[in-house]
């Protein structure tokens, strides 16, 4: 497992706020690197990701077995970030059974035609299971927010671009996870911070590579041109809703082996401060045990 | 239309201490009874109820056409209060295409396994249209309230039944509307206040009456056992949510022509208090109107 005190460093404290360029976004554990050099810290970290994948397999298990919980998973991020890499390698080894992964697309026209969050609402995962969310109703305050024409495809006549118009957005967000997690959904928020350069470098590899082209849309450039307000409309959005109930992580994107193993342990150990347990039978229950085995062993 | 003053004396005052017994089960202006007689206050009810009946299809096209606001009308009442009557008698004028009713009853396994929000959140009007809840998330702080063990089914580990657990669901449910009321959906809400000597004389005429006997169950009688339970879950849920974006209502029930004229004038004020329009066309779509026109009628 990760050192708890790396993992408390990249768990925003409500009220504080956040820049993102105080934030690393490479392996940001200098010393460690000096001392043991990158291809030890990289050996470890890949040994630390398949700990936690095993970890987070079972943990899965016990999450659906107790099913009093569900386990909400929201991933921001820049594009070329690592998101779909990251929901690939992390939970390649959970039963799909309790895990549903959300792709958040431009809007249907049912869905601009009702209240922003919900689309979202809809796709919340049910107890006992994990529900990814690739982009959520953080877009809401971030893609929205950027690019603020969209707001007339979606909001009605009593909220038009105005002031309060993210305060309030926030204030929802904040309210509508505080329910959750009182009615036991578990919130984990990351956001995966990537650089400007390794960005340039992960585009450019998608331009050469044709087995990665695909991945490349020409509106990513466009996008690309928004990146500071971009990093503005995040650090709005992280610093606003960190919350004891929701908390933001953000995690280093600049090195994917990083990234995914810090993602892995992280999940792995949110879900082992719950307090699940497999269901204990009732003395009834386990008399019924009892009685189908006596049936089935009497079987002709 | 009724005179606005009475409807303001129907509307629960944010903040205020709602004590059913002082709000009144039959038509409440004995002044104007008194002044006119009974029978007169009735035939004018009636008118009204006929008038409001015009005025709220015509209002609900120009919500459909407008397309900026949805309608949320919640309805909670004890059982034979005429929550059903009234839907049919004051919503039967409205194009059923833009109108909806929801009626919540026992919740599946799924929907038990979310939030408690979830199952009615699923179910809002999108923009442009009435949607109407015969009974409501409103269920999970009475209901619910008065039979405790039914949080069982539905709670999990994080939301014992508590000391604050009645006080979460309230400040969840104000987030909620007020969420909704800020993305355009306007709320209102309707309780049927009715007499315990109305529903028992209600209840008796199911009993009497053949083609009432359907509507009769004998779980009707276990819950008129928990009266006093429920017009105390009644009163703190009016009293904690009544708010300036989803006010709450309190309707006399015992005389259903009072009920119905006074449902349906209020909800005709309320969309008529939207600044809805007929969409106006830019000059390039009127263009293109002229233009088809020309092309019809120079068709062969």
């Amino acid at each position: 497992m990760i050192d708890s005190d790396i993992i408390d460093k990249l768990r925003v404290t409500p009220g504080k706020q956040v820049k993102l360029k105080e934030w690393a976004t490479g392996w940001a554990f200098a010393d460690e690197v000096e001392k043991a050099g990158k291809a030890a810290v990289k050996a470890r970290a890949s040994e630390i990701l398949n700990q936690s994948l095993e970890h987070l397999a079972s943990a899965q298990q016990v999450l659906y077995a107790d099913n009093r919980y569900a386990l909400l998973v929201v991933l921001q991020a820049m594009d070329a970030a690592g998101k779909d890499g990251t929901i690939k390698h992390v939970m390649s080894g959970v039963n799909p059974q309790g895990c549903e992964v959300h792709s958040f697309k431009k809007p249907s026209t049912e869905e601009l035609e009702h209240n922003f969050l919900w689309r979202y609402s809809r796709c919340l995962p049910e107890r006992g299971r994990i529900g990814i969310f690739n982009r959520s109703y953080y877009e809401e305050v971030l893609v929205v927010r950027v690019h603020p024409e969209l707001l007339a495809n979606q909001v009605c006549a009593t909220e038009k671009p105005k002031k309060k118009q993210w305060e309030h957005r926030f204030e929802d967000i904040n309210a509508f996870e505080h329910h959750l997690s009182r009615n036991g959904t578990k919130i984990v928020k990351f956001f995966l911070h990537l650089s400007k350069g390794e960005q340039k470098k992960r585009f450019l590899e998608r331009l050469d590579r044709p087995e990665k082209n695909w991945k490349f849309s020409s509106s990513d450039l466009a996008e690309r041109a928004h990146w500071n307000d971009y990093t503005e409309a995040f650090e709005d959005a992280i610093t606003e809703t960190s919350t004891k109930w929701a908390p933001w992580h953000i995690i280093p994107a600049d090195d994917k082996w990083a990234t995914r193993a810090l993602v892995a342990d992280i999940l792995a150990t949110t879900i082992d401060s719950l307090d699940l347990r497999y269901p204990k039978l009732s003395e009834t229950e386990q008399a019924a045990l009892a009685s189908a085995r006596e049936q089935l062993e009497n079987e002709k």
